[in-house]
């Protein structure tokens, strides 16, 4: 078999069988097939697609070239989710307590943020003594104890991925949805759970622009993890604002926090609400849709979520006072309200221009060894279809940093009026 | 500006400027941008393509990558020819003579064989003596002197397309016009001639399996050369038969050398009387196609074309004897008829085979390292619409070694037999 044959059979058009994806992944990630190979393959894939069983194969080469967490030892169903990654998405820190206080196992692992996305470890650490970092054996042991951990990644999970992605930054072959779904899958893969359940952000803040790339990357992933005997459901969520008010790290746990009282925005709750559900239905605790979303709304209600997100804290190093007192949590130094100079319904919150602000502003890292400052960050005060009139304010910004010139204006216009009303939708479309 | 940029402006189907083209060929030329860039790159290119500017722009940096042969020194119109690679074809051995007698200047770079094709350098040296290795001066002072020189590549030419062409070679990006015709007119443009006829084979022995594409590269190379104020021709030859019947080097020179004597196979003569009229009529020195077919053909008659590579073999210091007296050459050991065990019309004659076949016995190298045999070869005894019946001979093998059972067997297979008779054409089409 020869790297350039199968590069020629791609390029053609031909379905390629598993041995020849095997054959690529393994010696690439061994470094007998050269980069120049793996770039010219990657893109005939992004020219000439793959298929179902192409796109498993592909996952499941990636998945076999590192470890692969052993979760046997976790009694019962583990369920895991995903995000493909939004700006103010902080459903992961909602979701797990709301499951986990249920009986179902959540055991995830988690990734840090980059560019204008946040990431779950960097929000948790938010909390003085959380601690990211647990051998495989105290993961499991906390989560047979008391149902859930979040933890960073050990081991090496699904290395060809990593080497794969690196090379697909820099040759223009990212946007593939094949490769996407198989780079996606392969990690979720590696982490062991069960039931998985994922969220494809659609909108300018998020990788998919359009719902129809979103439906068939959902459909894929979906279909990918079904051959591989998990339960799977994709939820396509709008991300043309970003979820909820805050965008920041220590800013979005006290939003999670908040919900979990039963204080949340109404669109971080209708997802997590949505999310936690299918979880729920696919662990078999609920017997319809309907029932695991009562349940779930139940576990606010009734603080089981809240107290099961402080024993989390508590098991992980974290100081549990301030799961119930958010006033314990760093102030940024500077704080400025921004006030629209127009008036009309808001059409749109530009997530990516908001994501990108927030960065600059300290809470994300334009590059992997930024530090991160957790205190600092964005509240915004409206949502779309919201009437604001001139010198309204639209957002607080909380800054370390006196010069916010450029993120005040960035947030500005990351803002459009109109004068008639826009209604939103939140879930598009779900994929089971 | 960023490699990735200009591969995503390419996949998504832009434009590229000559600045940005220029960017990818410099830099990847210098190491700076990455193999796994470059192959990306033309993987792209392979499915976007590329217009006549962008073509003209690639051949112009990868000309402008190494030197470039100053032929100023030489008075009158230099021309020159080249072929895509076809079995037995020793056109140049003809045509170089042909249009020198005429005082048009003939200065030519040629190559080595490689795989399947042959090369008119390993054909000259079956001369004894004959030096393809001239010093830019003494190459220049010998067109100027005799009106020809026949030598191996001097000093470095776009080293650019050969650093590229190594690396399509390996990742399935060969086979795309534009990188096919840049290729070629950068090696073409760097040798300087003003008037460039070139031979575009098409058919199972060469890179052009059908006339569409072949007419697409023709044309572009032809584009290409105009926008560089070169005179172009590009004539579309049938390579579903070998050229003539030799095939082999000091059988194909005997075979040239016969042609100069007025004993040449009809295909051979035909060919060869065609691209030396186009470069007589570009050199200004008829005013008709027919009148420079007409001068061609004198010269051969006349035997002042014969004369004048006797010039040409003298002037390297080969022993001229061996052109006027074609029994000097070396015999091969064992000569083996091949007899056809059918009846009929000959339909085709797999060039490719003929020349794999001519390969094995040595007369062609598989690897650039392998030397080369210059007594073995093949002479076919038909063309494709002969008639033949079972048991006529309808090939000699030259050989040096016993066993060339496989050899047979190839040459055999190579035949293909059919009850009505086909009548070949032989140019297919002239783009200028």
């Amino acid at each position: 078999m020869r790297a350039v044959d199968i590069i020629m059979k791609k390029r053609d058009g031909y379905k390629l069988t598993e041995e020849e994806i095997v054959f690529m992944v393994d010696g690439f990630t061994k470094g007998e097939i050269e980069n120049y190979q793996m770039s010219a393959f990657t893109m005939a894939v992004f020219f000439k697609g793959m298929d179902d069983d192409e796109a498993t194969s592909l996952t499941k080469a990636m998945l076999n070239s590192g470890d692969i967490l052993d979760l046997s030892e976790i009694k019962g169903i583990k369920v895991d989710k995903h995000s493909t990654g939004g700006v103010g998405d902080k459903t992961s820190l909602v979701i797990a307590p709301i499951v986990a206080s249920l009986g179902i196992k959540f055991a995830k692992m988690s990734g840090r943020g980059l560019g204008h996305t946040g990431g779950t470890l960097d929000k948790l650490e938010s909390i003085p003594g959380y601690s990211i970092s647990l051998t495989e054996e105290q993961f499991i042991n906390q989560v047979n104890e008391i149902g859930v951990s979040l933890i960073g990644q050990t081991g090496t999970l699904a290395p060809a991925d990593k080497k794969l992605y690196s090379l697909r930054d820099v040759t223009a072959t990212v946007d593939s949805i094949p490769l996407i779904a198989s780079s996606i899958m392969s990690k979720k893969l590696a982490s062991g759970a069960d039931a998985i359940c994922l969220d494809v952000k659609v909108g300018s803040g998020a990788f998919m622009k359009n719902i129809e790339s979103a439906t068939k990357l959902a459909e894929l992933m979906v279909e990918i993890g079904k051959k591989c005997n998990k339960k799977m459901t994709a939820i396509l969520t709008n991300m043309d604002e970003p979820l909820g008010f805050a965008v920041g790290n220590s800013l979005e746990v006290i939003e999670a926090i908040n919900t979990l009282n039963g204080n949340g925005p109404k669109d971080l709750l209708d997802i997590c609400i949505e999310i936690s559900a299918h979880l729920i239905l696919d662990a078999g605790v609920a017997k319809s849709l309907k029932e695991a979303k009562d349940l779930a709304l139940n576990q606010i209600n009734n603080k089981e979520a809240l107290n099961t997100l402080a024993k989390l804290i508590k098991a992980q190093g974290g100081d549990v006072a301030y799961v119930y007192d958010t006033n314990s949590f760093a102030k940024a130094k500077y704080i400025t309200e921004v006030k629209i100079e127009n008036a009309g319904y808001i059409k749109r919150i530009d997530a990516l221009a908001i994501g990108n602000a927030a960065m600059k502003l300290g809470a994300g890292r334009a590059k992997i060894t930024d530090k991160i400052d957790h205190s600092v960050g964005i509240i915004l005060k409206q949502k779309v279809g919201d009437y604001v009139n001139n010198g309204d304010i639209i957002a607080t910004i909380y800054a370390n940093k006196e010069d916010i010139s450029a993120e005040y204006n960035e947030i500005l216009n990351a803002f459009s009026l109109s004068q008639t009303i826009t209604t939103p939708e939140l879930i598009l479309k779900i994929v089971k």
